[in-house]
């Protein structure tokens, strides 16, 4: 262990990914983000900018996390005032934070038209900032922004603006990719360059995606010399992202040539939360999880090819870089056409199912679920209907309730006084212990009424889904045109236990496919609570 | 241009892509996406697997593209069979294409336990099988599987593979990275070592994105020597997906360093309609495009704070890596809507819409599309739709029918006998020249039965829409959950003249969603028949 160089995980989820469109952070979603980081076992968990807006300023008003060291991001001091006169340099001194992070100019061209002030007076706006925070007890970091871009229009000006803040002080000189157009050779030659003035246990990268490599071109500053990776996330940030952390990190603590190397401070352990705490942030910042993700997306160990498959049960290594356990994700042979009856045991075991290699059972399973393949069904992302597909056949799946019948209408019309009215209604009958329960529902359309209606009253059964929610529905058109198929996909959550489900149906009726998914997934939840059934 | 270096852009969409979760492809989208891609430039075009399914049988009943060279995927000959036995080599032999994809063993450890064979006799699998290929008049591409992993494991055999396919006759030996966990600087090492056997100019590279860096390991391949390079569009594909050749392309056309050495055969003319194509593929796939997309994703040139919109207004360089338009995408600053008017001229232009710049009426229409996009709308696969609302604004769209009311009904019970009978049904009232007209209809499906009945009877019009049907129906579920909205596209089709367009709905009800895309295709379609109207 000792051996191994320490590399450190910055985190600026919480200022860069602040910058994504359509995500603002409430002071409260910070909190709860900056714990998520430090349990993870990031080094430095940048907050945001102390005085520039109110949430950072609640969020700056104590000391947010203990575990990581916190960090409060600002400009270098502004050329033409002193730095006793200059309110941003001195709300960041003023934050309960470990470190000062300042953004500083190295592009000579943006020193000119952006900053309007000479090249020397900007080397002395970073080494006057530098040296107050430190003279404040701060750990001073100075993110050179433009770095890569200002290198190669002037590459000693560049240097100067590094070493410049090396020499004040800075615990970190961080190489920023600010427009995310460098290409990985170019970031290993020019952080080869850095390294000889400025040693790398000292240099930070800082990249976005807007070439697709950041992920690379970070992992290449690594191998060049630096000892900081700056990143958010999930790679949320400003146009394609920032350097993704959920992917840099794996690869940092799995592959050997990283691994041994290198200690990044977060364990096996804690590498094992990794695909919860991304789907969690998804959450919070309320996107639907790429299920493409590296590592921890839902299908990034995904096989539907059937010869992979067999494969993969032999031999996982045969086909998966790493173990998905080791990310805290799981393999999923997908059941689809191409899948044989080895996807088959994989799924049934994955899910807990019991049942026995020899029993001819399964071959009835298997039929039925290629012949329902073949119809459009899909149950790749419908755990739930594939659950209670098989238990038809290998075990028993109660019978809660019946539906006798069931109608959904929609009406526009113009109505008394002139204006266009729409209703929309379900009327859903069904017998439960010989008893015939009639419900009616409006609804914002012929589904949603259908469910209103569907789940009003089953009788003995209504308590117990109560705190049933249909979270995601999902509608794809098979084949196209009039000889279309319609699949449904429904995400149903239990609100009382966290619990979610998919299901789905299939039919060229839109309605009919979507009361088969609601029914499925009812039928699901009352079969987990352990009902024996009418 | 003549001492450029020809690089070849290999394109699996359609093979590889196609082992996505989720996705399946009718033989009629194969086909659509086939033309995508060859008008887009690309060189090569793999169209699946023949004898694999009956769709990708269909698809290759023909010789589906022409511009680009068309490639059928298989597997080399299997061991234990001769050549003339195998059902797999013969269906691929007899597809109308120009290339013949073998996929071929080079981990010596896949040939002992997945394909249970001696390391020679995989080779003379190889060899029999190019030379078949050759034979048979067909281009011979091999792709060699697992080449990364298996030179790590045993360089020497994994170059006896290449090396094989090559001297057999090969045009393309590819180098797969199939688990997706090699490294940048992995596939510089071995692609050098590789180039001393088999010249640079007949190798490929095959990169898996499961590390995040598919487009990096792609790059550094083609920097090593390697001439082809295999992706698929907006990097679909197993797991984590494949090479993203949408992120590919603009670097290697739009980067000084690779357009400088190599000649894509893409122009730059083409490149502009890279954004519009991604977009299209997503909405044929039914996916949510990525807003953070390398240089066709929505916020790709999306600027968020404040300093660097005015930065970019002053010099757009400053933070942009490559112009926005170069790849038809566009700037997005929150400060000015610039952007969305030369957008809008551009759409006008397009669809031979007369208009003056100075036109007041412009600024109406273009806050109504803001307005309506907001809401969900998206005119981008809409553009009979769009036509029409400019012509609301900018000209005049006469008033063809009024619908005075419509109802759909589902309605599933048990009939007389016992058997389960679902009936669909709708009724339309519309006032055509002051004459109320109604007509009722069946359907296999609300939205259906609503398209039967509305185009049933529309008076004097009715000749006109004889031929027209509706060939697609798509739907997406916007947000999710209670809140949700429905967006539904809706391509038509004159059977009597060949002529297509699409139109688009939005409401939480998907029935009036649906109704909103019928009326707008009769009316485009009444329309451009130059009717005056009522």
């Amino acid at each position: 262990m000792t051996d191994k160089a320490r590399l450190y995980l910055y985190d600026t989820t919480l200022r860069d990914g602040a910058q994504t469109s359509g995500i603002d952070f409430s002071v409260e979603e910070k909190i709860i983000v900056a714990h998520l980081l430090e349990d993870l076992g990031f080094s430095y968990i940048e907050g945001g900018y102390p005085g520039a807006n109110p949430t950072d300023d609640a969020f700056f008003s104590e000391r947010r996390v203990t575990k990581a060291r916190f960090a409060a991001f600002g400009m270098t001091k502004r050329p033409g005032v002193s730095l006793s006169n200059d309110p941003g340099v001195a709300a960041l001194l003023a934050a309960p934070v470990d470190a000062v992070t300042f953004v500083a100019k190295s592009w000579d061209y943006h020193v000119d038209v952006a900053l309007k002030t000479t090249l020397e007076d900007n080397l002395d706006c970073i080494r006057q900032s530098v040296e107050a925070a430190v003279k404040a007890g701060r750990e001073a970091i100075v993110d050179c922004e433009h770095f890569f871009d200002g290198y190669k229009a002037n590459p000693a000006y560049a240097l100067d603006c590094a070493r410049t803040a090396f020499e004040a002080g800075a615990r970190w000189v961080v190489l920023c990719d600010t427009n995310g157009g460098s290409m990985p050779h170019e970031v290993t030659d020019i952080v080869t360059a850095v390294v000889k003035l400025v040693p790398g246990d000292h240099l930070g990268i800082h990249a976005h995606d807007d070439t697709g490599q950041a992920v690379a071109n970070s992992l290449a500053a690594i191998r060049a010399g630096v000892r900081q990776v700056q990143g958010t996330l999930n790679g949320i940030g400003e146009r394609c992202g920032n350097a993704n952390l959920t992917t840099i990190l794996p690869t940092l603590v799995l592959k050997d040539e990283f691994a041994q190397r290198y200690d990044t401070g977060v364990t096996v352990e804690q590498l094992k939360t990794l695909t919860q705490l991304s789907r969690a942030f998804d959450e919070i910042i309320n996107r639907a999880p790429n299920r493409h993700a590296p590592y921890v997306g839902l299908s990034a160990f995904a096989t539907k090819a059937g010869i992979h498959a067999s494969a993969i049960l032999k031999d996982p290594r045969t086909y998966e870089h790493v173990s998905p356990d080791s990310v805290g994700n799981r393999r999923r042979l997908l059941v689809s056409d191409q899948a044989g009856r080895s996807n088959l045991f994989a799924e049934l075991d994955r899910l807990g199912i019991t049942y026995s290699k020899t029993d001819r059972r399964l071959t009835g399973l298997l039929s039925e679920l290629k012949e329902r393949e073949a119809r459009g069904y899909s149950y790749e992302a419908a755990d739930a209907s594939f659950e209670l597909l098989a238990l038809r056949h290998l075990g028993d799946v109660p019978h809660f309730y019946d539906v006798i019948s069931y109608r959904t209408m929609v009406e526009s019309r113009v109505n008394a006084i002139g204006d266009r009215v729409v209703v929309t209604e379900a009327v859903v009958k069904v017998k439960v212990d010989q008893e015939i329960l009639m419900s009616v529902a409006e609804g914002n359309g012929p589904v949603n009424a259908l469910d209103q209606a569907l789940r009003k009253d089953i009788g003995k059964y209504q308590a117990e889904i109560a705190a049933l929610e249909l979270v995601d529905y999902k509608v794809r058109i098979l084949n196209g045109g009039t000889g279309a198929v319609t699949r449904v996909l429904i995400e149903s959550l239990d609100r009382a236990t966290g619990r979610r489900w998919s299901t789905v149906g299939v039919s060229a009726n839109i309605v009919e496919a979507s009361f088969e998914a609601l029914n499925d997934s009812i039928t699901y939840k009352l079969l987990k609570n352990g009902n024996a059934g009418a």
